[in-house]
């Protein structure tokens, strides 16, 4: 596979001829479970793309065509044709290769991204700039059947007019989970008539060969073509619709694009591929094979091992037994949001809307409205997609929904698109709403306790992966915090996992200082009164959160000690206002100097 | 009239004859104009939908049937048939009706709304609810053809399922401006098909009566329909499809709904009405009569004063003469936003892309990358529908693209789901993003030519209205704030238009302390310097900003305190942690103490 790693691989293949090009498809694949078994990695969209990849590769130039490649987590492929298959090594590592397209990374990549479904946008913009500019280069959005689904997609094809652009849909029937909603039904319909056609078509290749019969088949056949063409939901959407045609023939694939890529107006191609093709465990269970940790290739993965996300499916699966008002949203995060269990245990409510945060929480508050308890769970990074509908539909009606926010804090690997470092920021002033950040698992449980009888907008924000030392099981108690440690010389309050830290950190200090330590819980509303009688004491207060610095809990600590018109020295230790890059958690805290070696180092300076 | 005022006509109308309700819809529409010019309010849409109410509350119960009105700006005539038209001379003005649906004002009204294209999602969630508790009631979406192009109606529709319930589409070919859209467009091929159709039958009707050719016809015709059903959009996403009809004839109204209401899935009436119907000034120009402001019934209403809007639009199409690159994004707001001569000097630069904010920012970043100077101008409460794409798209790519912040602050009678009193809060954490909030028309302009050479995000933030008494016309640099006045006793900050605010604290003050002004204009990057100095000097600082206090740029300002280790006495003058009412912004501000009056008894009190 050494010859992955020659030079200008994308120049190369376009003069291979088709089996050269299905060896390399080979060779990508066997590349890429071998890499990514090694460092972790999107997998099974990366194994389903490959086909395509090279197919788009041998026909466009992408220094100046513009492939946008929707989400980004497919761009393996794409990034071993440009150069970077060298680079596959430090695949999510510091400093090393995004796990997404990345402008600073390569002139192929035209785009930056990590969330669903903001291709066509960027493609049509640039399509429109293209036009004004007068000139021809080809901007191509490749998008799969989850995605296209979201919101954003459609408001973008409703928005591309007679506009020349080529969008090449990429069905494989799953967002991360088994895909759903009506458009996805309506593929697999068109899909399904294709075949069908195709099928006869077949059977009567040999009577093609008699030349009148050939060209009335071939009318035939072009007039089922333009009546499935017309039923199409693209075409009514003014895109001209080719397709469906198969994803891992590349002849099919090239000979296709060839043949429409001039189209003068916008055209949908649509792509039938099978995510994790070519490696069984992941053909069979693509959704443990979309974002893998390093694991060995030659068994299959097991489930997932205990973390935040299970401990809330779990406990969430257990208060509604006897609440049954209760009822479970997810966008297309059903495994990743641990809500499997609840899922089979109570399939009528249970809701998996698709990739659609936006519509997950008004919907959420229809619910509520109606009298039932929604919990909807949803990344801390992806919630950002329903602000709107959280202010406007649920806060200000006051509603009993709760959000569960997965993924708050660093995430890792994923980087700058998916750390969960604005929530707090985003959410501490929309008005009527709660928030909880546990600390543990077992207060993650008592959290939902307490949603369970609480009935305004309630957010638990929880990080993503394993336990601290720290546990607390006591019962929550609205805006009540938690002294975890007395002390007179300093107080620090830690918020959420990072308790954790501050806990460190008085065992760094606790030689030099009588530190207090507060557990806040709560971060709306604040624990006034513990937290004003602590810090009046100290006279000085440290906060520790895993959050961005402007807007976040330590804001809400300097508010309080501005309105009470307090003389307080205050140090807030959260994340500086920059776009983090990816890289180990443990490490990009360590470089952040939000580990507690350097919060112990800044504070014995600051003391 | 005053039969109008008659208790439950909703109730009354069930019995009556179709020339009674159509005597009924005439005096409703005297009702509003006369009601509408005298308080100001939303027109055009209340006159469009008269018959249609009127034919909904005959057939269903409101009590217990649930009609979810999109956006809510067409709910008079609902109001006026339950038990509201006796408060019409109260619309929209502090503590009187409101002029959107409100749960808390009337039992028939069952979800409260403001923003566009929430209500198939609010119903779906209200249908699942009734199916989950094995009723039967009705479930009725009422949405435009510019609401229903949004992505949160679409994520809505594609996740409708089977689910009984009704979405009526009115379809009046606006949204406040002209709709676009490639979905409207199918929607007007629809109803010209039909039209075709009834036409040609309309010929042939003599010939139906001889029976043979009558069936021979009638089949015909439902093989047409048939045909035109299939073809739908809507029945793509799973919908059943019914109409267009004409949504000013109550008969036809009546029929078709009750026809279709019990069809156990989801259905969709396409009905066709004319913004502004019967009043012939709004007809002629519904976008004037859109959302109005007192006037005089008989003439017809003057084009706008200046305003914010209209400065921000001039100057835009004034830099963007030399300025090729630079291009204007509305979204559904061409006349609202100012950009009316913009798009009219430089149409093939100009682009409305509907009701469409997500898109609209991801669109401009596309726009940016491929080398163009988006500026992009929408309501601040209207960007919040695209947090997402700001963070994501935008900063995260550090790209060049301005966001014109129309309305922020309060907005008065539009209430709490229109005021712009949370942008500071969800901007300021944003990474890469520049701030500008202008005090007067001149800072404005200015900040558009700052804008002009400017190569980083940038928002500017503008309210609603008028100027004020302050003027400043210096060119701006970035992060540079201004000292309106010297000052040794105590620092002001004004934000924005509060810098009038701060100013005229002054002069009530003067005689007690020798206060010193600062105009911010800078939100962010903050002029650290000479805020440090001023505040270091005065050992006090107030911030007035018309923003929510939490995460706004008080907090901002403590923040940089905090970091400095400084011990200064701190007042923020922001609107409280709640969600405001609707009334006149002068009287609001005072009920909420953020008048310069209040303002300067409080800083009395506290110095």
């Amino acid at each position: 596979m050494n010859f992955l790693k020659e030079k200008d691989l994308n120049k190369q293949i376009k003069s291979k001829s088709i089996k050269e090009l299905d060896e390399l498809s080979q060779s990508m694949r066997e590349f890429l479970i071998e890499n990514v078994s090694k460092t972790g990695g999107h997998l099974a969209s990366n194994l389903g793309i490959v086909e395509l990849t090279i197919a788009l590769h041998s026909i466009f130039d992408t220094t100046k065509d513009k492939i946008i490649w929707d989400v980004g987590h497919q761009s393996y492929p794409h990034k071993i044709l440009t150069n970077r298959a060298d680079k596959f090594s430090t695949l999510r590592q510091y400093k090393g290769l995004s796990g997404f397209p990345k402008t600073t990374e390569s002139i192929h990549d035209h785009f930056d991204v990590g969330h669903s479904s903001t291709s066509i946008s960027a493609a049509l913009g640039m399509a429109k700039a293209r036009d004004l500019n007068g000139e021809k280069n080809y901007i191509i959005a490749v998008i799969g059947d989850g995605s296209i689904g979201n919101g954003l997609a459609f408001e973008a094809m409703n928005n591309v007019g007679k506009t020349k652009m080529i969008i090449i849909l990429n069905d494989n029937e799953m967002s991360i989970s088994k895909n759903v909603g009506s458009l996805s039904k309506t593929l697999t319909k068109y899909s399904a008539k294709t075949n069908f056609i195709n099928r006869k078509l077949t059977i009567k290749k040999i009577l093609y060969k008699i030349p009148i019969l050939g060209r009335i088949f071939k009318r035939l056949k072009d007039a089922f073509k333009e009546m499935i063409e017309y039923n199409s939901f693209f075409t009514e959407l003014g895109f001209k619709y080719v397709g469906p045609i198969d994803g891992h023939d590349i002849k099919e694939l090239k000979n296709t694009i060839n043949d429409v890529k001039d189209y003068n107006g916008p055209i949908l191609i649509h792509v039938i591929t099978k995510k994790g093709k070519g490696y069984k465990f992941a053909e069979e269970k693509p959704y443990l094979y979309h974002g893998v940790s390093k694991f060995d290739p030659t068994v299959e993965i097991t489930e997932q091992k205990k973390d935040y996300s299970s401990v809330f499916g779990s406990k969430l699966t257990n208060i509604a037994k006897k609440n049954k008002k209760i009822v479970a949203i997810s966008a297309a995060m059903t495994d990743g949001t641990g809500l499997t269990s609840f899922k089979e245990k109570y399939p009528t409510r249970y809701f998996d809307v698709g990739i659609a945060e936006s519509h997950a929480l008004t919907f959420a508050a229809g619910l509520a409205k109606a009298g039932y308890k929604p919990f909807i769970v949803l990344y801390s990074t992806f919630l950002q997609r329903a602000y709107d509908e959280l202010v406007h539909d649920i806060c200000m009606q006051n509603l009993n929904v709760t959000i569960g926010i997965d993924r708050a804090g660093l995430v890792g690997a994923d980087g700058p698109t998916h750390h969960g470092v604005f929530d707090l920021s985003y959410l501490t002033h929309i008005p009527n709403l709660t928030i909880i950040a546990p600390s543990s698992f077992e207060q993650l449980e008592k959290a939902l306790d307490f949603a369970n009888t609480f009935t305004s907008p309630l957010a638990i924000r929880y990080p993503r992966g394993v336990d601290g030392d720290y546990k607390n099981d006591e019962t929550l108690k609205l805006g009540k915090s938690k002294i975890v440690k007395k002390g007179e010389d300093l107080c620090i309050i830690g918020v959420g996992k990072m308790l954790n830290t501050a806990l460190e950190v008085n065992n760094l200090l606790k030689d030099k200082y009588d530190i207090e330590i507060i557990d806040a819980i709560f971060v709306k509303p604040l624990d006034k009164n513990t937290i004003l009688k602590s810090i009046k004491k100290a006279k000085k207060v440290c906060i520790i959160e895993d959050n961005q610095m402007i807007g976040g809990f330590g804001s809400l600590i300097l508010n309080l000690i501005s309105e009470n018109n307090l003389e307080i020295k205050t140090k807030i230790f959260a994340y500086d206002d920059i776009f983090i890059e990816h890289g180990d958690t443990k490490l990009l805290e360590e470089k952040l100097k939000m580990d507690a070696k350097s919060i112990a180092k800044t504070i014995n300076k600051w003391m």
